[in-house]
């Protein structure tokens, strides 16, 4: 009996990663048309660069470990404004192309300084043990990269072992920085909302939703990508857990303990602010001592 | 871009049948756990056998065309009762059980004159054309065997196809019997009762249910068996498109006429005697000329 | 590691039978297609039934068990013959023509002691052990069949437990009638000769011939067949294990024992009348107590 | 019909690169057991290095492009003796271990010129056009490396198709160095040497060898490789083209035209003092003008 969706579903851009670990961008395909896609850092809409960076200088951080930095993009947008980064991912598909940006700018000093190492959220602490010193002051882990560990054993000890690995890269009073699309709205609705909070795209994207359910809990949210756009006509599908709002603030206090302050934003804004918000993004800062 | 759900979820027990259709009984271990798991001809309920038995006689059918007589264990019913059968199925798996036991009985009479072949429902008038003659007296189509046929195309057409093939094979005055799992209640609770309506069976079933949604649309559900018994422990999964009432009451219309007459049964009893069937059975006519 | 080819090359119009051994014609269009090619009974070479026949009646044979009976059509023969057949195949989308045509003819008596059996030759004496009595008077295994069982563990050891049941099931004094496409020669040229010596056919074949040397030794021979005829092209492609004459020769030996009476036809001819054949055809009798 | 061997044969440790080339490196796995295999730069048999190196030297070469750089341990050694390197592969696996050594000693004024890129063969010239300039002194193509390129069409196209790319990037009087295992041995012996002449390794490996000829020809190697060492044990698969020497020569003079001064070594030596090489080295210049 397969104790979880994942083993009754099956993607189809998918591949199996250096580590053993699963990859939905290990087939190289996914990372060149997702990089057309989403285009370069300029795209990056003002509204989601601003918060970030505000969010990182107003909380004093640093040094900023990007746990899913995939091709480089917003960690790229980090070092430029100074940042002291690492970035991991669990995918060399997408890695290399960070690694050859920060090659063709190493002469400029923030990109000598830049880590980038491949890494899996459930072993990250030992992974980059000699990277993390005192801890980070920030972990991010944006651009709805976390809903692609899937729940293999149906409990989501997954999920709890990779933020708990993030809140230990954390020094106290570090944030970790955390997303994931507004996931109650897409199993209520059935479909995925198109525009993208992060970037500016001239590619049009139609997206056909699957839902699992397995058991009567949702269990995978599958997004099949049509990708129009400079003369490529590219179709994907990544799948992904699609974690409820509340279970997911359950987990955060479990990992972070109940005293820990955790805010919640809607599409970079304030919850007051926006509506059914395509994406959450959760702050939660890990207690001083 | 997959145009069904059928495209994006990989049925584990699976094959290929003998004509290109999609044949999930083709690996032979579904056919072998569910002789098994099915029992004898002796375990079917006298609930459902008293019920079809009766139907037919009262109907005053004769000649009786089972379209998914599996490993014959309805058909051989009818046979012993006296009715002329022709039984056909898709899955030569299935079959040979049934071809079996006609060879086994081949000195009775009644067994003499049953006509077991293969066919398949999209081709059913053509492919037993020389059987029909006249028409059947009543075309059956039990044990949730419709939900078998996936929705490749995403608009229903084959499930039209097929009922639209059994329609043709009935004389006027003729009579459909086609049953289907009370799906809406699987979509409502994402759980399928283990308790069968169709036999008595002393080995135990756990059933997984797995709804898949397209486009919010529900598309297929996927039954993770765990059958124990006789020292044998089995796992198959069956997927089945979640027909829901109200619209394939309205195919069924759509096909026999709106002056078609039609009635509706739960778990072989009257509707206003059962609360939430895990069953539907319709029985609808072929309007006289 | 593997320990054979068998695992390092892979059969693409594969299956995989109702009893989990490996069942080349398990998805049913190699035996649609072979049914075709070969073409109907009354298409047997003369030379080959006349051969076959010739042969049991001077063993004085009656009782003949056919063990790789395929569509039947080597069966129909003898049954048409007078002979009392045993036929069984492991394949039962090979025995399903068998099985239609001795329904057909159900009235004829000959054919109604016809017994089809599904069976494994691994398990032979066990299979059928009801149907054995006193032992056959013939085992035939005709046609390249026997070839079709590969060395899965590279010591031959299933092709000796195989012939060891094929000598169980005979009487003292029975004749044990098996061939073998001349693999010493495929082996050396690199190409299978197209002429069959056991069917005339107006349907052209070309054959493609692959062979695989597993650790410097022959360990099996594919051969991609492109068939045209009836405006139906189809390609399929059949494995064998190579079975070289002399080892062939000493198998026998080992199971019939040093004493047993061997004969060595070459394309149904005495060997001195043939040069080069296409098949060898070994005829050996099992010693009287 | 396949056209060559390459469409009926599987191997089993491989992946689909980024640039939809084949790519046995693909899924990691060998990458890491191949390190591993190897070993570090200084496990490199002096014979090797001396050979290289003083050849290199000889011809006057300064720029060179290594077409099949891997895990770059022979790019990085001709790096750390001075020449001016630019390093290929179309494995991204590979390239990753290169990537990141060069990132490591950046700071060092031989790494800081060094040029590693994804490339294909048979897109050679365009690949890497802006690296060419007025031509490479020596293109190196070592290790058993161009064996790895198949037969995808049954007439050698694409291995003159990458010759004739590598032919492209040299200047007049350059020279190619390019090397195969004695294929024409394993051929007639069905098994490979395991001791390599490449590097010293602690590690032992057993390998087993399989050969498909495909209508007569030998179309594809197999070597199945057990390693153990370092607590880990591995297997896998890597397959190749087996280039007859005869055949080989041809080719290369076909491209490189029949006044090219041809040069054969086996096992880095000179050909009468090796009887039987493991490998033959080729060594062939572009005629000047």
């Amino acid at each position: 009996m397969p104790t979880s969706a994942d083993s009754v579903f099956v993607a189809r851009s998918d591949g199996i990663s250096a580590e053993g670990v699963r990859d939905q961008y290990a087939d190289g395909k996914a990372a060149k048309v997702w990089e057309i896609f989403i285009g370069d850092k300029n795209s990056r809409t003002d509204n989601y660069k601003n918060f970030l960076i505000e969010m990182l200088r107003q909380k004093g951080c640093k040094r900023v470990l990007d746990v899913a930095c995939g091709t480089g993009v917003d960690s790229l947008m980090l070092v430029e404004e100074g940042f002291e980064v690492v970035s991991v991912d669990a995918s060399d598909k997408m890695l290399k192309y960070a690694l050859k940006e920060r090659w063709n700018r190493r002469k400029e000093a923030a990109f000598e300084n830049w880590v980038i190492e491949e890494a899996n959220w459930l072993t990250l602490y030992d992974d980059i043990k000699e990277q993390i010193k005192d801890g980070f002051d920030a972990v991010i882990c944006l651009g709805n990269s976390f809903a692609h560990l899937m729940d293999a054993f149906g409990d989501q000890r997954e999920h709890k072992q990779a933020i708990g690995n993030f809140e230990k890269c954390l020094k106290p009073g570090g944030v970790l920085l955390i997303d994931h699309r507004n996931y109650d709205n897409i199993l209520e609705t059935g479909s995925t909302p198109a525009k993208s909070i992060y970037y500016n795209t001239s590619h049009t994207a139609d997206i056909k939703t699957s839902v699992l359910f397995y058991c009567g809990k949702p269990s995978l949210v599958s997004m099949d990508y049509l990708i129009a756009g400079n003369k490529l006509t590219s179709e994907f599908r990544l799948s992904y857990y699609p974690h409820e709002l509340k279970r997911f603030q359950e987990i955060l206090s479990e990992i972070f303990t109940a005293k820990a302050k955790h805010q919640l934003y809607g599409d970079f804004k304030e919850m007051s602010q926006v509506k059914n918000p395509a994406f959450y993004i959760h702050l939660i800062e890990k207690p001083k001592a």
